[in-house]
């Protein structure tokens, strides 16, 4: 029995582990103001080509997009995203909770377009009633997406140029930012990424960490106070250090693309294997996640196989599943589900 | 030149303002506590039949929307609207801004109907991911519609049948209530209501008042300490007398219908008119607002003889506009806009 | 039996109603876009000797100051106020519902020192844990405060002075601004105010207006697209005429002030006359609430003649007592509780 | 040189970073829903005599209580706490930015009586303008407390049973609870506080864990969907494992009271010499925080020797500063420190 349930079944890389061992018993101070966190900001910096960036270290990726936005936006500002969007669908209301409504554009294959966008913000200035309407003030983005798919450089040019132009900042969700990074065909950088948004985050939790995502404000100075903005949000780890670790084993040697890359191989010879054998595939995800519809035979012989999770009910009695490879996953594992199907 | 932008452009009825200068230099207590007040409310509790209701009088309708759904909600918990209703819409995001999301359906002709609902809560029970979303935890409907449409008492009933299957409160938003239980055709009434919705109010501003809405809580004790909620929402009057007066007065031999059937008398000679001259009906409202589609020819004849809104402008070029009559609108208003055209 | 519980229990100055019939069937358009509305902004500004400030009107005093608080301050910031504040005690929270901390200080006679402002914020600047802890972001005083004292001119500027000295904003309450203005040795004038302060309201619901608070932002743009927070706070009214109404004719001729001087005047002897009586003087306002402080006795013998408010039980047994006159308060209305004492 | 500065300067203990190894290829299922974080429920359940209760994992303590308070209180409810609660002071608002107000009452050596707490409650109930305040909605302890100090068990009795009386939830903060409950003296139990809490939490982070707080309702069902409202709160760890192992270590063989006992024995070292070389107690605290009040020649001589914490600049020109030991302090460390002063 196989698990591609999700890509946060397992624990760290164990250079991590390995260096959390080493550093233990130190005594360091708290919130993350010591030197390894130092260090691994550093590291990001350089990643990213943006010597002047703030790095902020938060636990998980809900907590970071709540953090993110309600720190961006004024009172009478929303964030737009794609109806798919994690903030749309599956924070359990944290934005709103925050106080900011999410306005939602239908997406195309996961995706925002920068004309949907464009259009949404114009059409907003235009109406009659736009003063007693929620006010765009910011757009939020997921790179890779929630169906796995990526943004391709022009792509986000285009986008950031969008809002350049409304004068709203762009925010790019990280979580499985180094499966997008890795993926066959990915012609965007982190370099692109510091250039283009006004603050992203790169994802540990799902790629090689215990927990942990690295936010990056390119153009430090945008977000004033935003150490007690995440403190109030809950979001200060105490032992700072330990995100310190993750990031800076994570940023050395190229770690962190390293396994990424391993993840999206994985995925792509399962996605193949899956079609050879007669599987439809859904979205046509290049990065770690692979989506294939079922009908209800398929569904029960899979189940047979391997546990995954089951992402979308069709009209035509279909399903949508989706089976996640990570940097942990064994080619040998891939093997196996290939030979049992 | 005729102005039918909107239902709230003149000031109370002269019986209101009347009673207003009758009792002007009384002195009596604040908040509501007063006895015109108490007899307003017994008034209230009689026309719906619900002797035991708790009535509150709050100053407007985004305010009471605002106030009861926060009332109501716990915090993972959002309202379900149709995606054309007011909190949805035209809030400025007043129902995010106390914490909940608002779970928009796709409206049709307005409404929401009861299947719609029903299939929305059963599939978020199904989602697997259904523990990491926003719990559906009450549903708003407006009466009559931001569309003019009104539910008919079977609508209604189904929708109320919907509510008690999932255990979760009917709010209906009544800012013009009187409109709807005056309009052609309408089947339900206030004791209707009273039996069907956990909270609704009776809208004042549109319907005869200088402002206020009287919040309906048919089975009081459902929230406590509402008082206090109302307070800290800024929603309650210093002066409560005022709120008193105007509904006591609108709730005297039966004031309120009487007005609000001469505004739609108005609006349905308006509309025939409109449409014997070659106007397109957009939505077939039987309450006192009146939607067309327009040319831009059209439109720009009309501008000639009166001012209305701009309601949306169609991918075809047409715009769809409203002229809306109120308890104010004299036939001879009507009467010079039909010579006009 | 007289009635001096609080200054909101008649309606509105009768020139106001007047004023109110005269305009009543005039259609204009809401939310404060008219001509009037227009008009009463104009005489606003000429009053506060401050041509290029914004007014906006809202309805009540705790709806205002939450909306106030919240436009102004960003996530992580509180707002400095008394102990005794009115947004500290008496509004059900408002300020944290809208998610800030009032930072109180201790009043001193219902005020607050420049010196205490300063040394709070040099003491917090100095804490060794500030970044984990609400950045004081703006100070709120009320004007008179709410035990009746006034700040005279120097200590208003210095309180300016302090708040410029850390860069952040100081708002004024005028709930009863006017009776502040009339008060015997007040020397600040609304163009002070309009010089000092980043925000500040003239009451109208307390000083003459049925309801309503003119919002004074001297520096226009301080706070951008303030409508639509207030908007989305449910204190935008939709006959928005209504308020302009009556700050037109509270700024005609200057009744504001004369009616406030009444007001005032009618404290005085009150105040006076208890003193000759024997009873004790608890606050020493020069403004239209008299505080008394009185054993069981004499509460017994007060109650039999009027109504007031209890405010506080001391620990010695006797009990604070307010009587507020108004606008409205007749001069025999006192002569009569003279003699009746 | 030596770092008595916090509870969290290192990592975590030895037992739980070799089990994290040990599991780490394993592939569970998230969010806490896995064997590990079903077994260590099971052990806190019984350490706590509580076969039903609830048990949920978080990551910090700003975190837990902000979430806690949140779920358990009605939007028109604040909460009780010591004004030198953590909840009241260094958490940068996060409790207001969930909408709720922070009611503080002065501490006595940390605590909270029973008595103020029923007085502050009664005179609330007993104020004329109660519905227009805060409800005191819950009341928040910290045990031990901020000051190291801890309540005894009748003193939580008499808490429990005031709350009890005025039917409201007691929250106990245990973010430091193992070295409150290995303090000499103390006489309450796990037991106890799953017998007369509400709602209590475990600290880890403090206590021998990386990071983590298990929140403990001994009533099950108290707080409906909790699940949910944790994840709207950012506070639902993706590899919710990783807080099951830490749990699961410190609570078998009672290694949490161990390792618990042995920072409150160093600490009592550190303290008597302390107070042998002349300096001066502050707060007696018991546990693991040595608060002492130093001139400012001890404090440059101190500084030589080791990191603390300053913690109150007194107005006779003395500081209080803290030196905390933790589960990791060597007994060397101690011995040095003290042959150094």
């Amino acid at each position: 029995m196989q698990h591609f349930d999700n890509d946060y079944m397992e624990g760290a890389h164990p250079l991590i582990l390995e260096r959390l061992m080493a550093t233990n018993m130190d005594k360091t101070v708290g919130y993350g103001c010591d030197e390894i966190c130092a260090s691994a900001r550093e590291k990001i910096r350089q990643a990213c080509g943006a010597p002047d960036a703030e790095v902020h270290f938060l636990v998980g990726g809900t907590q970071t997009n709540a953090t993110v936005i309600r720190a961006l936006l004024r009172p009478h500002e929303g964030v737009i995203a794609a109806d798919t969007g994690h903030v749309a669908l599956h924070e359990a209301g944290a934005i709103e909770a925050g106080g900011h409504k999410v306005l939602t554009i239908p997406h195309q294959n996961g995706k925002l377009s920068a004309e949907a966008i464009d259009h949404y913000i114009e059409s907003f200035r235009n109406d009659e009633a736009w003063d007693h309407m929620v006010w765009p003030g910011m757009v939020y983005i997921s790179q890779p997406t929630e169906y796995g798919t990526i943004y391709s450089l022009s792509e986000l040019e285009a986008i950031a140029a969008v809002c350049r132009k409304w004068q709203i900042p762009l925010f790019a969700d990280g979580a499985r930012l180094g499966y997008g990074l890795a993926a066959e065909g990915a012609d965007f950088t982190l370099k692109d990424l510091a250039r283009l948004c006004d603050v992203f985050y790169i994802g540990g939790t799902k790629v090689g960490a215990m927990f942990g995502e690295a936010v990056v404000v390119p153009r430090a100075g945008l977000i004033p106070h935003f150490f007690t903005i995440i403190k109030q949000q809950g979001a200060l780890l105490a032992k700072g250090r330990m995100l310190g670790i993750q990031f800076d084993t994570l940023f050395t040697n190229e770690l962190y693309l390293k396994i990424a890359r391993h993840a999206v191989e994985q995925a792509t010879r399962l996605r193949e294997a899956l079609v050879a054998k007669g599987f439809q595939s859904y979205y046509n995800s290049p990065t770690n996640q692979v989506f294939m519809v079922l009908s209800e035979e398929q569904l029960e012989s899979l189940r047979r196989c391997t546990t995954f999770s089951e992402w979308e009910h069709l009209e035509d009695g279909r399903t949508v599943i989706r089976l996640a490879t990570s940097w942990a996953t064994r080619a040998e594992d891939i093997d196996e589900l290939i030979a049992a199907i």
